[in-house]
């Protein structure tokens, strides 16, 4: 087969000139005789993929001089732990903003290490929403307030910085970070991970204010002290080389593309081709109000379930796969990160009205 | 440049065949249409990519069927927390043999968790050997006892598996897992980070017996519970999903090859013509006790060190790299993984001998 579009949730589709050019690679990196993955990654050749890898990104989200970039390992499910038992710094509760899944998987793993109080939760209404500000019952001495900017599964993103005052704001960006523009001076912590719109699963991003550093709680691993991450430049144990060398690609990628003002614009292109075409059909549906919608993971049910099936054997044979919505919630959902092409959407739209001509 | 021989210590060499492999279905793995870095790890591609790769590394270790087999990440240096956090089983204390710089690093950090009892140590012998098992004072109370089967900087490694009784045995195989054939059996846990024999950075694999599971800490991050690992098939969270590929493409090229005892029989003819020049030259030395030699890594010194420079500039002149011995003991370093070529250890002696006879 030619390359699909593959709308999956993650890991997730990657620019074709990143894997084209990670193909020619593969053997030899800029004449070292070396595969990147060969590398120590004490060598001069890793030391310049990583340092370029990290000051792209800092140049891509503007990250002030006062926050670490780390690289790390086991994803966001591990971070629910990582955070809290670095971050609670001598407090005992953490504040959470439950919008769905990903909100509730960190809420629960967080109460391991601390008091969680759920500040607000969109529950009630069936997680169709961030839960208006007004109504956010913040505590002034919680170590940290925790929001997942965006659900994959649910399809809410937070369209605009919450601001929570001087408690630190830590959010889970692993699946619309990179999508736009972030101002990350307003945030504490930033993690993500990075199978959806940075690269290969296996690599974690923190992003956090130095000044929180240093008081992990004392069963925290070494690996996973953030402190201790930061003073060794993410070499403390031996990072995920390989995947840092292609995200480091996909980072050269979106400087290319114009940076994250260009790609949010067209992701905002994206994500209306389809939700226009969701609003304009009594056939498929998205449950989420229109100010909570994510740009990234578009969930949408067909009128009839019972045409799931058809919808998604006709999508395969069109190449346009990982079209399943997640077990928890059925139906479909077309995850378009940086990566998915304007053709993808446009391909799938016109399959969706193609569809509906046929069993609508 | 063409390939070069690369002697790094890890991440390393790994087979030409692998490489090329691996750029030639970057772009679709097997007719999908995607890279694997694109699939979803729920996905029918991945899922049968995962299970080959646990299938082959069964059968290269013939691992019996009451130990699992893990996909973790934060490579040996986190697993040095991690294994206490999951093996202490309501004891208070663990039995370390000490071996040198990697037995140290895993000492100090199990030492956050339980009382460390060093039930012998190499030290007062510069760690030129393994301490005769006569002489280890083991306690039959300890939760396990903790060897490291190679030490990647001492270049000292167990040539056989030692006797230790009921209590279970736990091994950081990091820098020799699956250079010979291993009776797991005999092991309650062994632990390895990727980046030497196995693959590349980023993975880390466990083999534990399934009964010592279920008594993870409550402290214990849920991703890295071995028992909550286990019951989700290393999917709990997203597992390294390229790297995971990368290492089934070296479990089929270790298959191909004639397995584990055709791979030690290739690594010991490689050691042995490294150690036999270092023996027959008065220029060369190696401080380590015959029978405790590491056949992964050959540390050796010049008998003037103002030499080493010229040394490693020649080296390199001849694509001869990562020579350079680890900063705590100076010196030379050849590691010679799997992966290394019979050719690449020639080589290297062929210029030792030009450099002695120029320099000597």
């Amino acid at each position: 087969m030619s390359r699909v579009f593959n709308f999956s949730a993650g890991p997730a589709v990657l620019p074709e000139p990143v894997l084209r050019q990670a193909a020619e690679e593969m053997l030899d990196w800029h004449g070292s005789g070396m595969s990147v993955m060969e590398m120590s990654h004490r060598g001069k050749e890793f030391m310049a993929i990583h340092a370029a890898t990290e000051a792209d990104l800092r140049q891509l989200l503007a990250i002030p001089p006062n926050y670490k970039v780390l690289f790390m390992q086991g994803g966001a499910i591990a971070e629910n732990a990582i955070v809290p038992m670095n971050m609670l710094r001598g407090r005992a509760s953490i504040d959470f903003i439950d919008t769905g899944e990903w909100s509730k998987k960190s809420i629960k793993e967080a109460g391991r290490y601390a008091k969680v109080n759920i500040a607000a939760s969109a529950e009630a209404t069936g997680y169709d929403r961030v839960p208006a500000r007004a109504d956010w019952q913040l505590d002034p001495g919680a170590a940290y307030v925790h929001i997942c900017s965006n659900e994959t599964i649910g399809g809410v993103e937070y369209h605009a910085t919450p601001e929570v005052g001087a408690v630190p704001l830590v959010a889970d960006m692993s699946s619309d970070i990179l999508s736009r523009p972030v101002d990350v001076a307003r945030y504490g912590l930033i993690y993500a991970g990075a199978q959806k719109n940075i690269g290969p699963a296996g690599l974690t991003i923190v992003i956090v204010r130095e000044d929180l550093l240093g008081q992990a709680l004392p069963a925290t691993p070494s690996a996973f002290d953030y402190k201790t991450v930061a003073d060794n430049d993410s070499m403390y144990n031996t990072p995920p080389t390989y995947a840092i060398y292609i995200a480091g690609l996909v980072f050269k990628w979106l400087k290319a593309e114009g940076g994250l003002a260009a790609l949010a614009e067209r992701n905002r292109t994206k994500a209306a081709l389809l939700y226009e075409h969701l609003d304009a059909s009594a056939f498929y549906s998205n449950p989420v109000q229109r100010d909570c919608r994510s740009l990234m993971n578009v969930p949408f049910k067909l009128r009839d379930e019972a045409l799931d099936a058809a919808f998604l054997k006709g999508a395969d044979a069109r190449g346009l796969l990982q079209l399943k919505g997640h077990r928890s919630v059925g139906g479909m959902r077309a995850s378009i990160y940086n990566a998915m092409p304007v053709d993808g959407v446009r391909t799938l739209v016109a399959y969706m009205k193609e569809f509906e001509a046929a069993h609508g």
